[in-house]
């Protein structure tokens, strides 16, 4: 019997990102899936049981239960043996990690979701009509966020978001930007630096990535037939 | 001459919080205003000098800068002494502060600040209308939040956010409940479990909340009298 059960939909971004984390540091776990579009974490025995928050990811380790993508991914640093560049124990290396983790918040998660969902989610499978003002707002934010990714955090130079070697933060950014493409919205479209970091991030983390995005991978095709 | 730099405005909730961390455990650092309602954070200077963010708080060490609230806190633990229960090094109990931590980004900070900016900031300070609907949308999110408090946080029975000891995530809760509290609105009204939990947290940490809180109380006594 696995220690871990990993609680998940890989159509969530910060699920996705942990799973490559997992997956690629060969942390053995048992997998379970949470369909969120048929709303199973609202279920009582998901409540009383999995999560009193009703979200995922969520980490059963034994009986510790946990939520929170970054707070897990630090849990499992302390907990077993990762690679030092997802997450290193230096302290101003691991302070420019935690940087990027905290900074995307209010940014990278907030805005490529509000935008998926209202670009997305609601007019194409919840039928819910979006103004178009409220729409180019939702999209100006995220235009905003991704040119800080751009010239902000990409622009220092580096490799990638928080030094030359590839840590989570980028594990994590990359699984966001998914959303926007899953709207037919491309956010590396005159954004060359990212355009660039993305692929080495995928590179990087073959073949999890493609893993972790089947589902993704399937909607964006079916985006762009449309 | 202090190794440390912290460049804060009063006004700010994270800023307060680590300014009450830093005095209780006796951290010395040279104290940098930056006067957000004047906009310093925009300057030139201070994006090349201080923080290409532009945003407050920031945290020189010597030529190390690090901005984001939370990352700041993890690496003041890594470097100084710092009062183990204000951010465990115990796995697990660590882990429960974090969850905090990175939940109240997108909760406590999202809703009570979006509300703050719309009930007060831009009717009272900015002369910008703000549409009925709009703030009674803003006002239930953010009880939302304070109901998640109460019930799903408090909820657990301890005695703090985290446990049964106070650690940094009650201080930067209480420092974001400041912000609809400016706005006329108290977070505590109806929430016994709140209210109970907030007079701890301001006892525990005397008389540095108080003192981090003398511009903020001064908008709420303002407040009360109109």
């Amino acid at each position: 019997m696995t220690r871990l059960k990993f609680y998940y939909d890989l159509m969530s971004q910060p699920c996705r990102a942990l799973y490559i984390l997992l997956k690629i540091n060969k942390i053995p776990f048992e997998p379970c899936l949470v369909n969120l579009r048929k709303g199973e974490q609202y279920a009582d025995f998901f409540k009383n049981q999995i999560s009193r928050f009703q979200k995922v990811p969520v980490l059963h380790d034994k009986d510790f239960k946990l939520t929170e993508n970054v707070a897990i991914l630090r849990y499992l640093t302390r907990e077993f043996q990762i690679d030092d560049h997802w997450y290193p124990k230096d302290s101003k290396k691991q302070a420019r990690v935690d940087e990027y983790l905290e900074w995307q918040h209010n940014n990278t998660r907030l805005n490529c979701t509000l935008y998926f969902i209202h670009a997305y989610l609601n007019p194409r499978l919840m039928g819910k009509e979006v103004k178009p003002e409220e729409l180019a707002a939702y999209k100006r934010n995220m235009e905003e966020t991704l040119n800080k990714i751009e010239d902000l955090w990409l622009g220092q130079g580096t490799k990638y978001l928080a030094g030359d070697v590839i840590s989570y933060a980028d594990i994590l950014a990359a699984c966001e930007l998914e959303q926007p493409l899953m709207a037919g919205f491309n956010p590396s479209d005159g954004r060359p630096k990212m355009a660039d970091w993305l692929q080495r991030v995928k590179l990087e983390t073959k073949p999890f990535y493609d893993e972790a995005n089947v589902i993704v991978d399937k909607v964006i095709a079916k985006q762009k037939q449309t």
